[in-house]
């Protein structure tokens, strides 16, 4: 038809070739979405828990996702640097993350908040990002996980604050210009409360990976289990900083 | 901490200022969710309306977008040329429009499907695209509006002969090279269809733009009503391609 | 070749159709390089007059060009909204304008400055930039014409001052905060100058346009001139704020 | 003024930070340009020593510049990965490296071919690609050498067969289908060329680097001559597809 010359408009927005893609979604307005819900101060597990089952879906549907790390409303998907998936179009994989994402978090929402109906849509934003070096993805994985932990250790000292009485600004000033090592040895003399012995998931957030699995997938006609290795997305809370983890899974690296 | 400097690696992405920035959103894989879910065809009342339900909500949470427009699996959203939501970052706007109907899809499925169970995960792709003139812009929603004729001219000939007892391959091959005015002919003389008869939804598609409506807010101490002017999205199903919906909505293209 | 895959890396950069393209160069360290070469102050004939010609030589070669405006060591190049040259590639449009620009500007340097050969190599950047609609367009060229004379009545002061005797600190001291109206009446009681009376391309700047001339372009047999109408850039120093100029030069935005 | 508000349609550009940023300069026309001055055919050593000395003041200009190739009428200028020049915004570093390089074209024309007054205009085009890796710049670099010897190769030929009295058609004719390993056969046995034999800079094309040499930089009273490493542009014709010149150069790629 003659007005199909819009179409033109649409322009390219292709990512650097080689290079990672990381999408990061974030909740929008969580502050106040988190508190309409109800959610368990600083941590609550059944959001986190959701957060990370929404995760997995999307690894599902997405297998050019090599890892993702997830904390608080957030969650940050890593594309293989040699992913084509929809010609890198930057608009595509942003939505399509962005939207699966969203789906799974109101499609789970019951059974992992089961007490807690929906008062009002989650929504998340999301965004492309390319790092040209492993070293660089690296460091942007350490900059979200090195985050988690500094909100955190924030976090469980201003709510241990406000939980023994304090008023929220009176936790606040407490903790203004506390150092990072200081926080730890106020949360165990004044509160008991030994940093390192929280949930790995509230101190280091959530990492999900493929794991290779031996599954059962039919069996013959004598009852010969058939296995096969499956690819599963995994949870973990491991440290993702340090070189360990890098060493012991260098399949998410490789290209 | 020393990993902050992978934030400069986001890039901007602005939208160029003064033009009407269009969001469209199309299913991903419709062609198989739709039969998953046993969608009437060509057209099933259902899906449409939960659609334009998810449309109303952008709306509602997207108060610069002036005018919306959607068919089968698509929805287009028009922000105001001088919107200057997001900064017009055309990731966070896509992003954000996207999420928001995915996850009013997914929770006011049952209200609008409530015999069918999702099956799936229902997952939209989105993008912006610029139009710098109001003519532009007209003729983009023309470009949707006559695609809906068209397509939906030709599924309702298909179906009619398919729910006829021809296959698929039949019911292509008759209508192969067919013009559009036969097609009337052809549904009428064989099926007693007249075209212009089926619903407004089915041939126009659905338009979702702001109406200004006296709403009662409150009594006063006496009762007396207080009457407010509050805008609601409404839907309709009118023609865009020609002069008249302009003449009459003229506050739309007004900036 | 096995290398021919570093071609994917060029990424797309299509100006958005239908809008404005302003392709605006600057000479990079002028300041340096007028002093270098004894441009005159604060106006320098010869030098404006080379920048003139080069803009008219940009304009032979790009004939999509619509107007140009120039002042100091700038000039501003719109191509037509409806250009479709080298595809809208903004790269293409910003190098070839910048390269065209930059080799006149040494080719005819010692016809305009006889008497100075060059000593350093001149330079220019450029940069692309849309505009959607007439009237941003003309709120552009309007802006570079407003900077025009706010610069050189500014100029024209100080170094009035300057010649008069006073330090350039002292000079700068005199004009800070001075009202545009007060340094008109500066010039005037201090030193007998009618700003209005200087030339209008110091002023105002340097317009080119299209003009339509009858040009002999041949002789028949008989010795009759034979005429062909022929579009030659036009260089003039017209007020482009106000509506006059637009109103007489309708051809410049019709398309 | 109010007309200030123009500066906003100016979109950032900048490149992804840590990846090689190539400019690449082609000539306009340069098939017309080359017979309009008679260039020697298939290769002027006047033209591509012009060039050299045109690449060799853009390195001088911009020091971030960590090696460049050229070849016909084409440069390639490759800026450090961790260059932040102009903030790595893409159109000045297009634009300027062009206009460096094409003002100098101009400028040194009558050094390099003394006998032959300009007769049109020279431009360049300009463009910016990324490279994240130091393997994908170097095939980059690959790409344009292999480049460069297939084009010379098979103008060698074709211009040897012109020159011995075919036509330019049967020329192609005779040249079509035959593989790179035959066409050194081809040169020797009918034209006893050994194409080894020729200039390294027709077949290998153009490299510069810095050099660092020690120059005398004045003398001491008594006479001593006092030294200093400066860095100077060196143009050679190394092999840099295969790893010999990496390993003598390795200074090239670190950042
Ligand atoms: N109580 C509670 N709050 C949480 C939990 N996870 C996230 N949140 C809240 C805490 C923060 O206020 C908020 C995340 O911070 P953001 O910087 O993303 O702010 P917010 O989402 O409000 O604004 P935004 O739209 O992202 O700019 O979500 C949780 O497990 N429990
Ligand atoms: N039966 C039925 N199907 C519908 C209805 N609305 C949309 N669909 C289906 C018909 C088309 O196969 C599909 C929309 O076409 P698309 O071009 O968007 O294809 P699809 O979503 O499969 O692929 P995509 O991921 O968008 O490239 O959705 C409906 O009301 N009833
Ligand atoms: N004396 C003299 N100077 C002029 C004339 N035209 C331009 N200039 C000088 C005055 C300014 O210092 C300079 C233009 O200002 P810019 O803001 O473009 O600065 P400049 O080119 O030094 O730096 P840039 O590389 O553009 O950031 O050129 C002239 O006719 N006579
Ligand atoms: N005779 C001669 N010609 C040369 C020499 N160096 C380059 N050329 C010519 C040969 C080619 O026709 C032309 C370079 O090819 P291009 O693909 O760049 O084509 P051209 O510049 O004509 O078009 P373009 O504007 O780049 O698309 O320049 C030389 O040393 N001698
Ligand atoms: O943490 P981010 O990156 O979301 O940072 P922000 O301050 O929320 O900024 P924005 O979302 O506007 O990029
Ligand atoms: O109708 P569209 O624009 O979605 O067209 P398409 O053929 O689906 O193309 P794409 O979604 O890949 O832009
Ligand atoms: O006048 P401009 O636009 O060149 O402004 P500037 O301050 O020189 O900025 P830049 O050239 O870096 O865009
Ligand atoms: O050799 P290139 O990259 O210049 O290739 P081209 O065929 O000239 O294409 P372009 O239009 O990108 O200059
Ligand atoms: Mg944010
Ligand atoms: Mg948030
Ligand atoms: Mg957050
Ligand atoms: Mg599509
Ligand atoms: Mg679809
Ligand atoms: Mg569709
Ligand atoms: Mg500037
Ligand atoms: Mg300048
Ligand atoms: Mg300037
Ligand atoms: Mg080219
Ligand atoms: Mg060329
Ligand atoms: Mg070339």
């Amino acid at each position: 038809s003659r007005f199909e010359y819009v179409k033109q408009f649409e322009l390219e927005d292709i990512l650097l070739p080689r290079c990672w893609i990381v999408i990061r979604l974030d909740g929008k307005g969580f502050t106040r979405f988190s508190e309409k819900h109800s959610f368990k101060k600083p941590n609550d597990d059944r959001a986190l828990l959701l957060m990370n089952r929404c995760a997995v879906e999307v690894l599902r549907e997405f297998q050019d996702i090599r890892i993702a790390f997830g904390e608080s409303d957030e969650y940050s998907f890593v594309f293989s640097k040699t992913s084509t998936l929809y010609g890198r179009r930057s608009s595509k994989l942003v939505s399509l993350v962005t939207s699966c994402f969203t789906a799974n978090y109101v499609r789970w929402w019951p059974e992992y908040l089961p007490s807690q109906p929906l008062q009002s849509t989650p929504v998340f934003d999301g965004r492309a990002v390319c790092y040209p070096s492993d070293e660089i993805l690296r460091d942007y994985l350490s900059w979200r996980q090195a985050d988690t932990h500094i909100n955190n250790q924030y976090n469980t000292c201003f709510w241990a604050l406000v939980h023994s009485g304090k008023s929220h600004t009176e936790a606040q000033e407490r903790l203004k210009g506390t150092l990072t090592e200081h926080k730890n040895e106020l949360l165990f003399s004044e509160f008991g409360i030994s940093y390192t012995k929280l949930p790995a998931m509230y101190r280091k957030g959530s990492v999900v990976i493929w794991s290779q699995e031996l599954k059962t997938v039919k069996h013959t006609e004598d009852g010969t289990p058939v296995q096969r290795k499956v690819c599963e997305p995994l949870v973990c809370h491991d440290d993702i900083i340090g070189e360990k983890f890098w060493l012991s899974h260098q399949e998410i690296l490789k290209c």
